[in-house]
Parts: structure tokens; C-alpha cells; sequence
């Protein structure tokens, strides 16, 4: 094995994007400590992509051209990682990048400071181009630097399409199921485990709901063509007091992924009627669909443009938090997404290149 | 509400019950904690009961009789109490008793301890007699003071027939069921749960197991002309790593109460079939039923003797550590066994004198 030295984030070369990205990955991020890396970013941008106005809210550093434009891109990506797994320092070996962040996504970020270097110097996109660095997004909503400008800044965010660079493995995944958590009590009464009835067993209680969202099958619903195939999991159960004890309560929390023609309130009424028989519900979380939109003209054109295949992404994304305003929007990044959040995270060469000559291409930069 | 100040325990006088029970409950013993009443209960026997033989195991005291008698009988009772529940102060009302471990079971004690103080003033019982007040019955089997006397000195415990004087309103309790809990894991493969077919949910795979075991009745099995009605709890269940995670690990806690004419295995296989489908199944802990022996002499003569009402024990009690050796036994005590170990715990002095009047009376003793 041949391992290189990784040179530091401002002063790496941009024409070599495996490198850059090492360079990405050298710089802890789990989240919420992504602030060392987003004054790396935001530093290497004020000395490399001057032209480009540059905001900060929080540790999300957005840089935006300032060319008058009739159609603006956003083009985002998150800075932080999940948890290192032994996999903390980043390996160059030949052409394959190893390490924490690897594939999701600092090779999307190194796509978008070689993007940024280009337009600003000089290269003339066909859209206005807003490049989002954003944190926390591998944890809970509340921290999400997405969620934070949308609140505060929303003009920085503004567009007519987005493309977030998750790894995708260089195809386009179009829209994104909804996701929704329910978490239900069953109630029951104490009592001795040798007199039960004299309680209410909270468990037997749940049982039937339990054994129903089991066998259910939610289905696959076709949207835009693509085959959005849904599923309902019971992800959690915990129920009991002691092992004499009859249990006077059993929770149980669901999810239900639901394709983009349904609504959060059809799902969550659906997923009600399975777990008849509870005490209590309450929905945990609820984040609806965001549309493929493979109609529209700018989703289309790229479609088109890049020639590669389209997919529906099951699992919920940021890309919703545009569609919910409107703006249409995918994930295109390179990478494989099924290595991400492994102890083996890794990136190509190819993978990272071949995203950014499908962005320059669309973007109708040089490149 | 009258209160009246409670005397020490070695010096109260024995012919007030309901006071020398109060002066038992001043005494802490949660279990675990029985080291001072033991040591209090030895010193009045030694200066109240001189001419019992007296033996120490732990904090478990035995003081037996040395005549020669055909026949002997063992009387039992547990030092320990549960954790207090606000109610450590013993508090005198009129004729009630208030106060952690008054009905379970110290009651019973000062009960033993008037017998053991008749018997040797002179009054000669129609049986050999042997007291014993044993710690550790409230907790885990290997706390167990009874056990550890029959491992260690089983001669002190040697008898024909036992009674333990645990509440029980006054009646007979014969026998006991056995008691079997299984611990069952349901194991699966953990995957994102917007694509839960790469993975397979464990709580799923519980489900139909659990749907069985909730529905299943056990039923009430009849022995000696006594109805066990018999139980199937499922007393805990946990599974679930996060919620965005098909879970890969479900475990179930299953609790059997069974009929005296069940063994442990016949149970188990039961349970283990009703259990189709886990991955493991291990026994937690296993104890026998012990049959009601109402056909037995000497517990034929003490129901007609006594003239009470004789019912199943549907509990697991320390019972069954007799019969296990071939000793018929059972429980006969004052108090309510539905006020154990709550807060509002009671005893009459009625409960009291009525219990102790009727062991005088079966053991010829004048009373």
C-alpha cells in the first residue's frame, strides 16, 4: 500500500480533487465540532474564490456569484461526519481515498471548492450559483445549518433548483420518501405475575398491533415512473417492571417511509388504524416526501445533460426541505452510498471526477 | 387518631401481640439489612426462651425445642421487608397495626417469638418444635436464608410437617405452583430503515410468538380438590437500537405459574413451543410446585383442627423448599397478603391473636 502525505485544506492544489478531499477529511468534523472545518472552508474561499459574496450563520458557510442571472442552482453540501470508527485519518492509496467522511461527503465538498474556484475566476455559469457548506446534518433536525439559514436567511438560499453532492455513486436520486415516527403506549395495571388477573398485561395489550404493522406490507407506489418502494418497521419496543410483575405499559415506535404521493397525514392515519387498540399516540417525527419533479424543465435538462440513470431515494433528505419550498431538487454526488457511516468509508478518483465534469458540463463551465 | 409509644423489642411484653409486632417493625430489616433484628430477635430468646436450643446461619435465627417427640414441626418466618415505602415508623392505632413489614411478616414473628417463650416456660407441645426466623426471602433465591440452612445445617431444619406464617388473612394456603421464566432472543440484521429488505427486523420476528403467548390461556388445573389457576405472562420486552435502524435484537421475558401436578420441564416445553420462532431460548430461573399434601396426617389434622378455610397457593412461597425434601407444608399467617408491599401496609390485632390461638390450640400448648 502507498500512502501520501495530505497537504493542508487552504493550500491544497484544486486540480486534484482525491487530494482535496483527503485534505477535507484530515479536518475533524463529527457533528456539532464543525467549526475548525468551516473556517478552513470559509478561509480558503476568501483567498481562493474572491468574487464569490460569502455569508456564515452558524458554522454553514454559504458562497454565492453575484452575476445577474435569470435561473439561480443551489449546490450544497454538509460538512460534518458521523462518529470516527478507527477511520479518522485519511489514506491515499493510489487512487482510493479511505477515511471518516470520505464518501459522505467530503468528496461532494471538494466538487464544490473547485466549482467555487472556477466561477470565480472568471468562468461564466449559465445559472447563478449559490454553494452551501452546511452543518449538522447527520443528527437531529434541530441542528441542521439547512433548517438554520431557511429560518433566518432565507434569501441566501433562494433558487429555481438544487442539487445536494450525497453520495449517490454518480446517479441522480430523485425526490425522497417521507418519513414518519409515530411512538404508541399500551396501558396496563400492576400485579403479581402469579395473579394477573388481577392487572392488565400492557405487553399481551400490544400484541395485536404488533403482530398487524408485522405483517403489513406498505408497498411500492410509482411516482414519475420511479418505483418508490415504501416500508413500515417497528424500531423499537420496550415494556416491563420485574420479572414477577404483570407490566402496566409496553411503547412501541414505528416508522413509516411513504412515497411522495402520499401526505404525512394519510401516512400517519394509516399507520393509526394498524395500532388500534393504544392508549396514546404521538407522532415523534414527521417529514413529508419531496416529488421527483422529473418534469420539470431544469430537472430534465440535467437528466438529459448528464445521461445518467435515474433513481428514487427511499431514505428522507435535505432535498426536502427545498421541495417543500418549492424548488426542485436531487441528490447527485459521487460516492457509494453504501460504504457511508462504515468503518471502511472510501472515495475514487473517478467517483469525485467524473461528478464534477458532469456539474461543469451542465453548469456550462470550462472545467 | 391515638398513638402509643413502641417498647424495645427485647423488652416488650409478650402478651401484647400488636405491641410486641410494632416493636418488631422498629426494628429495620429491608433485606439484605436483617443483621440487627436477627441480632435483637437471638438476645430475647436467649434471655426469654432459655431453655430453646439456639443456632445462627447469616442472619437467619433457629431456636428449637431439645424434648423427645415423635413427630416435630418446623414454623417459619422471613426477618426482611421490601424497601420502605414512607411507612418505616410503626404506628399504633387502637387495634391496627400500621407500618412496612406489620402483615408481611412480622406479625408472623411475634407470633413465633410467644411461642418460643410458652413453649419453654414449660408448656409441652404435642410436637417437637423448631422456630425459625430466616433472612433474605424478599430478594433473589441465593439471599435465601432457608436455602442456605438447608445447605449448610440441614439437620436444623429436619421436621414432619411445616407451616411458614406468611400473610394470608388466616387461612391455609396448601401448596404452591411453580413458577418458570424463560428469556427468548429474536435476532435479525440491522439495516437503515427506509430499506429495511437489506436487513430483517427482530421485533418483527417476535411478533407472532408474542400474538401466541397473549392469547394463550393457561387454564386452572384442579389438585387435592384445589383450583390452581395457573398463568403466561410475558413480563418484559425490549428491542431497538435507534430509530432510524431495523432492529436486530428482540428479547422477551416469560413468566409460567404452574399447577402442582406440572413439572418444571413440562412447563418449559410448553412455553418453549408457544416460543416457535426465537433464535435462543435460556431458563432464568426455574422452581417446583409443591403439591397441597392434603391428604397428608398431620395437615389433614391441622385444617380439622383449625376449622379454616383452605385455599391453593398460587404464588411461588418457600413452601416448596420443604416439600422438595418430602415435607409437607404450607402457610398460615395473620395479615392481609393483599396489603404486602404497599405503602398502606396493616395488621389487626385480631389477625394477630386469632393466628396465635390457633397454632397454641393445634399445638396443645396452653396458650
Amino acid at each position: 500500500m502507498s500512502t501520501v502525505s495530505v497537504p493542508d485544506l487552504v493550500d491544497a492544489p484544486v486540480e486534484d480533487l482525491l487530494t482535496l478531499t483527503a485534505a477535507l477529511v484530515a479536518v475533524p468534523s463529527v457533528s456539532r465540532h464543525e467549526g475548525e472545518l468551516a473556517d478552513r472552508v470559509e478561509l480558503r474561499l476568501a483567498e481562493r474564490a474572491p468574487h464569490l459574496e460569502r455569508a456564515r450563520v452558524g458554522n454553514t458557510v454559504i458562497a454565492r456569484t453575484q452575476l445577474e442571472a435569470d435561473r439561480r442552482i443551489v449546490l450544497g453540501g454538509h460538512l460534518d461526519t458521523v462518529p470516527a470508527n478507527g477511520n479518522e485519518t485519511p489514506r491515499l492509496d493510489g487512487d482510493v481515498l479511505h477515511g471518516l467522511g470520505s464518501a459522505d461527503m467530503k468528496g461532494g465538498l471538494a466538487v464544490l471548492l473547485r466549482l467555487a474556484e472556477e466561477i470565480s475566476a472568471g468562468a461564466r455559469p449559465r445559472f447563478g450559483c449559490t454553494l452551501a457548506f452546511y452543518e449538522g446534518e447527520e443528527i437531529a433536525e434541530e441542528f441542521n445549518g439547512l433548517q438554520h439559514v431557511f429560518a433566518e436567511r432565507p434569501e441566501l438560499l433562494a433558487g429555481d433548483f438544487a442539487v445536494l453532492l450525497e453520495p449517490t455513486g454518480g446517479r441522480v436520486e430523485a425526490g425522497c420518501q417521507g418519513t414518519l415516527h409515530l411512538r404508541a403506549h399500551f396501558a396496563g395495571e400492576r400485579a403479581h405475575s402469579a395473579r394477573p388477573w388481577k392487572g392488565r398485561n400492557a405487553i399481551h395489550a400490544a400484541a395485536p398491533a404488533l403482530h398487524r404493522l408485522a405483517e403489513h406490507g406498505p408497498g411500492t407506489v410509482t411516482v414519475d415512473g420511479l418505483p418508490y418502494r415504501q416500508s413500515l418497521q417497528v424500531v423499537r419496543i420496550e415494556g416491563g417492571v420485574a420479572n414477577n410483575v404483570v407490566p402496566d405499559s409496553c411503547t412501541l415506535v414505528v416508522n413509516r417511509r411513504f412515497a411522495p404521493s402520499y401526505s404525512v397525514d394519510e401516512a400517519r392515519v394509516e399507520v393509526e388504524e394498524l395500532l388500534t387498540g393504544a392508549d396514546r399516540i404521538e407522532v415523534v417525527n414527521a417529514s413529508p416526501a419531496a416529488p421527483p419533479n422529473l418534469d420539470h424543465p431544469l430537472v430534465a435538462e440535467f437528466v438529459q445533460a448528464l445521461g445518467v440513470d435515474v433513481e428514487p431515494k427511499l431514505g428522507w433528505t435535505d432535498v426536502a426541505r427545498f421541495a417543500a419550498r418549492g424548488v426542485p431538487a436531487f441528490n447527485f454526488g459521487p460516492g457509494d452510498p453504501d460504504v457511508a457511516h462504515t468503518a471502511g468509508e472510501q472515495v475514487t478518483r473517478e467517483s469525485v471526477e467524473r461528478c464534477y465534469a458532469a456539474l461543469v458540463g451542465f453548469l456550462g463551465v470550462a472545467g
